[in-house]
């Protein structure tokens, strides 16, 4: 049996990155919310092909709903997102601003420096717009960069640092926004694509080796997407189902990945859809749905819950977005290797 | 199909008190870490009748651990405490004081207002003995009736407050002390009986209808305790393996419950054996090992890591409990109904 210990350095230096991004958020108005992480489809709907299943006694069937005899099982997962129950709340009558903080797995065959099958996610919602969501990100990540120089100078190797935060140093409080069409273009992949990490690497490097956003994905509704998609499904840059259509474009959804220095891809982000029969439309039409009905025959009792408060409690513009915290603490630690950022890395060949 | 909606006034107050106990305990000195939720048996041994299972496409032994052909699967589960997590980085070189946040499950069958399939547990271990673990545990809960009373008049309803906190008035800065010796005596309860809510209940209105702590369980290594359990092991007042046997009676083990109006049992609490051989010797004798075995045979597995830090930084004197969350909420907002307190409340037949 191999010997694997826990990550020491990274104890302060997880501890104080936390504090000050909470800190931060409850500055700007943010509440947190305790979201469940055992869940029906309505939490585990960022990636189907990585989900992990909840069994009670060797029986997926444990949990049921409904009364008198009208009974249904139903089926429950990891937690992916926290995004639809805090979603939930921002309805009539509740809070603007809401985060949750906590684990979100993935079931990544991959064993290596980049994946591991449970990370920590902040995630926010808030009544506001695209481009207030933009500056969300950039504040809060600007946030925890400034903590880092907070650290004093003897103390950064205790807390994981190099002495040198030169990487640091030029760290733009706005980052470069490059539109998807053009992003792709530039790199020369086709359109409908998805970005590898090292093709997003290659564009921070065009774009001042900083922080950048790529905004604008394609919109999966579209007829464009729609033609690409049925022609071939796999590796396409489907997002989210629920982003709101870009209206000076519809082939392009008012979405944004943030990609950092050494980390990727550390944050995905959008302005929702909140009206009731448009949500419907875009879930029950996604391909992500489509999957989750392969595993799940009855996956639309998990989303009850959520079409109910809908109803009740009609929603308003807003958008958010799910920070992978390991992520931005390697573009902070300047480390392409995600395991050793986390105290207890898991992945399929290492769990504790 | 049901409706039930989130229970939006829980929002601010939730984020209050949680903001309000994690500062507390920064101040104390307590560092935050993020342990893993999807754990092998090492983070699900609090109670082994109450697993929840993670499974991947329908298969229990997804992950695996091993080298070079020696490879074995191994059986996780949701996690149920993150106590030996945090305990494995006391060691040698290790931070003293050390707490997390974050979800504990229970298959609980009971559709009640006591149980939840899911709740959230703050729990910390820290370097110190098991009378500076009960003032802890005083400290933390009277850190959060202070902050109720900082929530202004006006301001109680919209935190779910009565307007009346005559109860929280009388809260002692020290809670009264009772030996489990006594409290079954005094129950009528027969030795090595757990204790049921009710008796809990009864217990505090005879001593000033306050928090108290019920002190030094039974020893589940005595000779006492093993006669009682090879005749019924049911029902049984047995706690978790790794707890340090009183030093004046090894009938007994330095635990605490901590037991609250309305909330019941919130706290569990134990000096914990630091020693490689006694905490081997205590683990694989346990009832709750030998039921685990019975799930999983190779459940020795699970705890693998932990033995070899155990050997590689070797411990030193510690104690630490967890905090059940919503049942000192419960207290704080004088409600019997668990489901009340928590924004998304999960059993078995009400899952969002």
């Amino acid at each position: 049996m191999s010997f694997y210990k826990p990550n020491f350095t990274t104890i302060p230096f997880v501890d104080r990155m936390i504090q000050a991004g909470e800190q931060h958020l409850r500055k700007r108005g943010f509440m947190r919310v305790t979201v469940p992480r055992i869940v029906p489809a309505s939490g585990a709907c960022e990636n189907v092909d990585t989900l992990f299943e909840v069994y009670m006694a060797g029986s997926a069937l444990w949990f049921k709903i409904g009364e008198n005899g009208s009974e249904k099982k139903k089926r429950v997962y990891f937690t992916q997102t926290g995004q639809l129950y805090l979603e939930s709340l921002l309805g009539d009558g509740g809070p603007p601003r809401l985060y949750c903080i906590g684990p979100s797995a993935r079931a990544e065959t991959k064993v290596d420096t980049r994946h591991l099958t449970e990370f920590e996610m902040i995630e926010i919602e808030f009544l506001g717009s695209f481009s207030e969501l933009l500056s969300e990100i950039e504040s809060f990540i600007g946030c925890l960069v400034g903590s880092a120089f907070s650290v004093a100078e003897n103390e950064r190797r205790r807390f994981g640092f190099s002495e040198d935060l030169s990487h640091l140093e030029q760290h733009p409080s706005v980052f470069p926004k490059i539109n998807y069409a053009d992003a792709v273009q530039e790199l020369g992949v086709a359109w409908g694509d998805d970005l590898s990490s090292s093709q997003e690497q290659k564009l921070i490097q065009n774009h001042g080796a900083c922080p950048i956003f790529i905004i604008r994905y394609p919109n999966p509704e579209s007829e464009r997407m729609k033609k690409i998609l049925e022609k071939d499904g796999k590796d396409k840059a489907i997002k989210f189902f629920n982003m709101v259509p870009d209206s000076e474009d519809s082939d392009y959804v008012l979405s944004a990945d943030c990609i950092v220095p050494w980390g990727g891809e550390c944050v995905g982000s959008a302005a929702r859809v909140w009206k009731l029969e448009e949500f419907k439309s875009r879930l029950f039409s996604s391909l992500m749905f489509q999957r989750l009905k392969e595993k799940d025959p009855d996956a639309e009792l998990g989303f009850a819950w959520y079409l109910d408060m809908l109803k009740a409690f009609p929603s308003r513009p807003h958008a958010g977005c799910g920070f992978g915290m390991s992520r931005i603490f390697q573009y902070l630690l300047k480390t392409p290797d995600i395991t050793e950022v986390v105290t207890f890395p898991s992945n399929r060949e290492r769990i504790y």
